[in-house]
């Protein structure tokens, strides 16, 4: 988790200080600056109730140019009506006119406890601090200042060679509950210094988010404050990547690569979670009914507390897939964890495999393949069990 | 709790025994029988997964008449193939021999474990006993031996009087996990003596569920044994009932009552719940819109958990409306608990409201009310908090 292990992408500063938002003096307050306007797109919450920072955001991204990202955790301003909106604002002026950019360059992101105005002292305060403080070193107090929940802070890099040229991304992301699709209900911020042709960053980014931050769910609650941000500098020395090339498989590749990582690692760090779970889904239908049932699998209560309980309990795995709209053939199915079989055409295989299997749910990481042996549609997901923990730290979140 | 308190329909008897099914010795099966076969309609589960008794009842229901509901927990006889068929096929035929009747009178119903063979020699044991013990005072025996996480057993009673002749109906239900639609995993069989023309039933059966049983949730499983029978023995001395007659509306109203009397009796007995909320939701565009907005409240694990936290996170409550598809303009939403307001259009109310709210959640009853302010859609739902018990439940069930 150490930043030193990820090179950082040219063109890029950070800063991160502990502005008093967080009560208990821990960073709370971050600024990811670009030396000039750069490239950006964006991937927002589907939930109607958007928070103040994200309706600000959302269409000053849409423009495609970003040079400066404001992000504090411990109040999300959201519920906030329209004064939120005005301080969502005040805080991207307070960064414009620190670094003399344009406010519409300013993206602002918050996460923290809703219906709670935020606290504009503490950015009067300290968003000029931050600006005095950008540096190349600073990445992993961003990462730090974004947690609220999160026991860990969250980053990921790669660097790869595009014609021999490198090219580095860097990831960033917060966010233990309230994940679910669509999308994964967390803050991410890419940078990278990738030199890529016009309009290609949107679609990467989509795709890349597909696979990853809308494959993970912790709980079913997706938050008013979900983004996603890309940001690329165009510092490397790379030729610029177009459509259908084999360098932009790769610069795509790299970014699936890390936000499935940032994915992972958010599950991992699923509130109160003590085992990170893949529920692989294959032999369904089409695509469709194959994601249909391994959401159902990953989000059914039931079997992520049989998780917890290190308890192969398969028949609650069978019935979520038997509610989840798939099309199955419960004569069919059979089923796996790891590699130990546990039901092959609908029937349990004994207490022998159930007691190599226990030994498996043991584990801190493990796979459950459903194979519904109807044709060829498949998909994943990542889960996490449901503890004790989960119901303490959501019970006394705001006490 | 206590039976006397309910007339007894006439024209039923029950039993119930312990027969070894449960390792704890307590009471695990169980027949009600009527003194003729008697008009009967159901209600099954939409899981995919459908456990052998449920398909061997369901094909015999639809016929229209059934004589016996022999009934046990411990095991739900689900996923266990062919054989599982013919034990659920076995288990009828003893009943239909030791009373005498055609096999297709004698609807079966199974609670408990998946994917365990259901162990026979308990049944061939103890059904007979169980034909000679039948008796007009063994309905709480019943509701005893159908119980398997449930806390205390469930039942629930009505007399009306229809043009001065008294009619019974008498409920019996278990469920506490796996509770959610459609309908509500759970078993509940209903006896009423009342008179009823041909083909009504059905109708009125499906009207309470729809009001009942597929308005609460505790956790958003769907089990595979889901199973509600009405049974009407007509020995009651009413005047038949023809449709569209207020006697029909009388009847209907006592069904419901019960119904949903049961289903709260569920929700309140969810795995480690501590309290009952209802869920409702008025002011949306239509009522489709506003049962989808309770139904995502109701299910939240981050709203059941902050209401075991007695923390009044309305925050969490705005953000499911705001994921549940209905329409809504998060500034015009406003929120109360029971009668103090917390949200107005959009906005918080501030700590002395939240003070008063919070002395509210410490209750172990109260409603959650959501206006949306958009039109004349409502609905409500019933649902339970999340506690630590509910993990603790879930993740020791079979071990």
């Amino acid at each position: 988790m150490a930043e030193s292990v990820f090179a950082i992408p040219k063109g890029f500063k950070a800063a991160a200080c502990s502005s008093g938002i967080k009560k208990s003096g821990k960073l709370d307050l971050a600024l990811i600056c670009a030396d000039k306007p750069v490239d950006c797109a964006g991937v927002f919450t589907t939930n109607k109730v958007v928070a103040a920072p994200v309706k600000i955001t959302e269409s000053r991204v849409r423009q495609g140019l970003c040079q400066a990202i404001l992000v504090n955790s411990g109040n999300a301003n959201a519920c906030t009506g329209e004064p939120g909106l005005q301080d969502a604002r005040r805080c991207g002026d307070l960064v414009a006119e620190c670094l003399d950019m344009a406010p519409q360059l300013v993206a602002v992101s918050s996460t923290g406890v809703i219906g709670v105005p935020l606290p504009m002292l503490c950015f009067e305060e300290h968003v000029p601090n931050l600006c005095r403080m950008l540096s190349h070193d600073q990445f992993d107090g961003v990462a730090r200042a974004m947690m609220t929940t999160d026991a860990f802070p969250k980053m990921s890099g790669r660097s790869i060679s595009l014609g021999g040229q490198e090219v580095r991304l860097l990831g960033l992301a917060k966010g233990a509950g309230m994940i679910h699709p669509d999308m994964a209900t967390m803050l991410a911020f890419v940078v990278t210094d990738v030199v890529l042709a016009d309009g290609l960053l949107e679609k990467s980014l989509s795709q890349a988010v597909n696979g990853s931050f809308n494959r993970i769910t912790v709980d079913r609650d997706t938050s008013t404050n979900d983004t996603v941000l890309l940001l690329a500098s165009g510092e490397a020395d790379n030729q610029e990547i177009v459509e259908e090339s084999s360098e932009l498989d790769q610069f795509n590749g790299a970014l699936s690569e890390i936000m499935l990582e940032l994915a992972k690692m958010i599950v991992r760090d699923g509130e109160g979670a003590t085992k990170l779970v893949c529920i692989q889904v294959k032999g369904a239908a089409n695509d469709d009914d194959a994601l249909a049932a391994a959401r159902s699998v990953a989000t059914s209560q039931l079997v992520k507390t049989a998780f917890f309980g290190e308890d192969a309990n398969w028949g609650r795995i069978i019935a979520a897939v038997g509610y989840s709209g798939a099309e199955m053939d419960p004569d069919q199915v059979s089923l796996l964890f790891d590699d130990v079989a546990m039901v092959a055409k609908g029937l349990g295989l004994g207490s022998e495999h159930e007691a190599r299997a226990s030994e498996i749910l043991k584990q801190a990481e493990f796979t459950v393949t459903i194979d519904l042996a109807l044709g060829e549609g498949s998909a994943y997901y990542y889960t996490s069990d449901l503890s004790y923990e989960y119901v303490k730290i959501n019970a006394d979140y705001r006490t």
